[in-house]
């Protein structure tokens, strides 16, 4: 860590390229929501090369909570679609690795286990379609209570794909019951981002036993007049990483997403090239 | 070819399932357009497990051209996310063979090419965004005159992956100066078939010299008031995988598409579990 350090406010109108320079020089490790307002900002997935064909089939085949917006050339931390000078190894805030599916280490720096054998997958977070259920005035609770959004497992199947498999992990958000179709409508438009919502209304359709119990995250109140909305997590393609196994990946620890240069509303995940 | 055939007209009314059987039992070779209506159809290549990944990475990179909508196992031909009972060495109506980048073979069945170190990635198409500007009363040129649509090279460089680069093909629809904006609304909600516009109006801005000369399919005509609209093709795929010279490769012949189970205007093209 430097001398200096970059707290969130400072960085709230930076741009994508200086909070990833800040995350870079060791000034910043903190949460990324609310950074580098429009851009796209990534869940992360790194894993050997091995792999990478089924896991991308996996996603591929589970599009809402594994929508892929980058991928990595084996070995080669940069990700030109995402970001004109992304470095993999450094330009996240925070990462866990885990080896053998038991996590090993959370670190600000990968450059140590990087090796020529790795695939960096990116995949859309749920920032996105709450940023723009914001613009249309509907209210996110967890974000207007300052909590991290409750996330659950559910019964929902996913599948599978070589060793890859499992349960789809859902978020729940509050909504007004005269805005639930607006909220469908808007985040339908975001398939890069989780899409359209999964289940709405009754937690029991989808195996989830209590709404106030979520499995990470934090319970947030549902008021009268409001309906449970679900959307895919992307916690989903994490646990089935966790439970597939491997000899080593690499995630993103919650909140620290990579942020990209990539518009949020843009038609596709891929920067023009100039 | 069994003693008994059908039509195009004979199948038109016809499920995506009846379809591909007749296909499968020999009773069809003809093109697909207009065949299962509402139904995803889809541009096919099949390559060896060594180039997939790349190939992969290519289609995230250039999704316009290259949307993947299905992705088979490795010597697998069932594609369950697209179709109930699909086998893919027999339910498309035509196939071409390609061998070191040229072509080897025309054919009604791929049983005797196929191997188990084969994957298959299935392509969105432009029927799909087709069907949905005839829907809206928007005019459709070469439909209309029974023609092929008109296709182009153009200058526009693919972002590469591995082997896979090259330029994008476009295929060409001239629509009447007032629908021009409606016609890019609708087919932006459609990213699984090539999504909106890559370029309207001025031919030479994308590189192409002779609008009445395309490279492949039929020149239709301009007429007063109409504007050239381009939208990204499937044979951009096409021409790369040929151009990467793979010891084999497979695709569909143009036309001649796998019809899926997939309802077009669905939002994600990967069949509900039951």
């Amino acid at each position: 860590m430097n001398s200096q350090t970059a707290s969130h406010s400072d960085l709230k109108t930076s741009s994508a390229d200086k909070v990833r320079k800040a995350i870079r020089g060791g000034l910043y490790d903190g949460h990324t929501a609310g950074l580098a307002a429009g851009k796209l900002q990534c869940n992360l997935a790194i894993l050997p090369k091995e792999f990478a064909l089924d896991f991308l089939r996996f996603c591929q085949r589970n599009p809402k909570p594994c929508p892929v917006v980058g991928l990595g050339d084996t070995g080669n931390p940069n990700l030109p679609t995402l970001g004109r000078d992304i470095d993999i190894r450094t330009d996240v805030s925070k990462y866990r690795v885990f080896r053998d599916g038991a996590l090993s280490d959370e670190v600000t720096d990968i450059s140590h286990v990087w090796s020529g054998d790795l695939v960096t997958v990116a995949l859309g977070c749920s920032f996105t379609f709450e940023n723009a259920l914001l613009r249309s005035d509907i209210p996110v609770r967890h974000i207007e209570t300052g909590r991290n959004v409750p996330m659950y497992r559910t019964s929902i199947e996913l599948t599978p794909a070589g060793r890859f498999a499992g349960k789809m992990v859902v978020t729940m958000r509050p909504i007004p019951e005269n805005q639930v179709a607006q909220t469908k409508a808007i985040s339908s438009k975001y398939p890069q981002a989780h899409g359209s919502p999964i289940a709405v209304g009754d937690p029991s359709q989808i195996g989830i036993a209590d709404l106030f119990k979520p499995d990470w995250g934090d319970a947030v109140d549902v008021k009268a007049g409001e309906i449970p909305v679900y959307w895919a997590c992307g916690v989903t393609p994490q646990n089935v990483l966790l439970d597939a196994k491997l000899p080593i990946c690499i995630t993103h620890s919650p909140g620290h997403m990579l942020i990209s240069d990539v518009a949020e509303d843009a038609e596709t995940t891929i920067l023009p090239r100039h």
